[in-house]
């Protein structure tokens, strides 16, 4: 490190950054990684670009509407509320990122509970901010009472649960939002698999945030468009730290697009939840793997290996195998509630049946 | 402001946010306010685009590569440097707020010129940062003795200057690196339009950062890419602020194709050199106003009413003026140094023969 960058605030110098799921760059893999969506955006979404690029792309050289005004229009209509109740985000990330800079700090700590989304502990240290940590047991029953009594000035939940896909009702959402006296972040990253959201629950809740991005169920992970829902005041908040043209033209036109055509993913949203569940049944019951009931589009499962053994080494073995395969997968080695577990993406049919050929081939030839 | 938003940071609820220009989204105006390129983009653009989303726009569903690899490596090739010292962001507002991050806090300051890009401030408050301030007098020259004793850990510094246009020479800044004992940015949105840049200054002067844009040049405001360049050691601490998606498929994509054709770009900024020279003469000879000499895209003038009276009052009236035949230019009533000038961006001819109709309309009808 330089004399310069020495300069640097000294939790800069400690952080350690994010690591986002391997992305690679050549073909020929099975990709069941990233819980990205294994069928095409809706058609009309080509078409938006198309139509904001017209034939030499010269609307690009004029800035984007800066708050998405029209994006935010949509989106309160859809979920029936007004538009100061939403803001749009350059992926959910970025929404993420900006409650962090609202909320928490030195001397405010900021909530989450382990296993979950691993970027919210980074968020808070990039902000050098205290933390509150709640920590799951196996049965992943979500902790109402410590979360009530966590101190937070906001507290980060993802529901559907990342990486156990275990879902919480609106019945115990409503519970913590009346019971902790600060700002509940629901991650609704993956609701659109779920059988609830937390939708309705915003009528109530003034103290109730949701957070939602185009990158799972709505197959633009590539746009990066995500954004929240909340409390006037709230968004007012986000909107003084948001960067003022935090979306861009093209990803504002997809994500509209996107959100005009409920038909078509109502489609490839029940596709995935039959192939979750169908492979939830396969690996959870015929090979009597642990795997919770997910309500996302992934399975969360703790392998057993030929001998009837599961265990961290276990996951790693099954890992390392499907990576020799050239599929893969997620691992979470660093908390003891997760370790002996792999993550796996809902893919298309071929992609399940590719995974599923390579475990019954591992359980063939694993000691 | 609800009972929940008061739980926000002290400072947070005291934030006045950034104020971008006015983006009015019906035609009809002539836009010369937020320094956009008149001319469209490299046709290569929307073709990479295309290419992109092919058929279906597919490979939208998947992540952008994370680092940009292949636009930090195409950059560094540009630059003669290496793909260590460089970085992207959603634009370069998004690398100016990394660097806040990284540099500036409560117990560390960070400087900035009155009157320069009024970002900065704002990017500060939102970290709760210290600053020190350096102002300009009327001359606009750099004041070197006053930002190497400015006491702060990184000073940013526009060049050529906004609003003025006032570019610095790769001798005054050599000097303020020599003797600044702290992280100089030097942000060079306006740069492809200067006679200079400060590129070769990064191999003697590790304290050097490099800001770049897609935005005013490249003609690309609506994508929002820009870029660092600097020491590995800063790039290193840069990334890992930096949200690990920042930049989307369609932006990276089209970024590199701008980057890859520069006998575009070099022609249509030439000629807004030359439509900027042109008018620089007419309205600071002809009219004789005092006229900052611009190595930018815009011209920053003190306009003179028919009584060759200038001030506030006689810029806010050709402002007015203007507004009212659809002709948007940009007002800075908030400095003394800057509260008599307007920032009338280079379009193409047609725009500047509008503004120049409107302003004879205007010397004979007003007081």
């Amino acid at each position: 490190m330089s004399d310069f960058s020495s300069l640097a605030l000294p939790h800069v110098v400690k952080l350690h950054a994010y690591t986002p799921g391997l992305q690679p760059t050549e073909s020929g893999w099975v990709k069941l990684n990233t819980n990205e969506c294994p069928y095409p955006p809706s058609p009309r979404v080509a078409a938006a670009i198309r139509a904001e690029l017209a034939e030499d792309g010269e609307r690009l050289r004029l800035y984007p509407n800066p708050k998405s005004t029209p994006l935010r229009q949509q989106i309160a209509k859809i979920h029936g509320i007004r538009e100061e109740n939403v803001l749009i985000g350059n992926g959910s990330d970025d929404v993420l990122n900006l409650l962090v800079r609202v909320f928490g700090g030195p001397a405010a700590a900021t909530g989450f509970t382990l296993p979950s989304y691993s970027l919210y502990p980074v968020l808070v240290a990039i902000q050098d901010g205290a933390t509150s940590v709640i920590e799951f047991d196996r049965s992943m029953k979500l902790p109402v009472a410590k979360i009530a009594a966590s101190g937070a000035r906001a507290f980060f939940l993802t529901s559907p649960n990342a990486p156990t896909g275990v879902a919480f009702s609106n019945a115990e959402l409503a519970d913590v939002l009346t019971r902790f006296p600060g700002v509940l972040v629901v991650d609704e990253a993956y609701a659109p698999f779920a059988k609830e959201n937390a939708v309705p629950l915003l009528a109530k809740h003034p103290n109730l945030v949701i957070t939602r991005t185009l990158s799972k169920a709505h197959a633009l992970a590539g746009i990066r468009v995500g954004y929240a829902l909340a409390d006037a005041g709230v968004i007012d908040l986000l909107d003084r730290v948001r960067d003022s043209y935090n979306v861009n033209r093209l990803s504002q036109a997809a994500a509209s697009a996107a959100l005009a055509d409920p038909g078509y993913y109502d489609a490839i949203i029940g596709k995935i939840i039959h192939t979750r569940d169908y492979w939830l049944g396969e690996w959870g019951v015929r090979l009597g793997w642990f795997t919770y009931e997910s309500q996302s589009n992934f399975i969360f499962t703790e392998p057993k290996n030929g001998r009837g053994e599961s265990g961290p080494a276990v996951a790693k073995a099954l890992y390392d195998f499907l990576l020799s395969r050239r599929i893969l997968v997620r691992a979470f080695p660093n908390h003891a509630l997760t370790a002996s577990f792999l993550r796996i993406s809902v893919g298309s049919d071929d992609e399940m049946f590719a995974v599923n050929s390579a475990i019954e081939a591992w359980l063939k030839i694993a000691p």
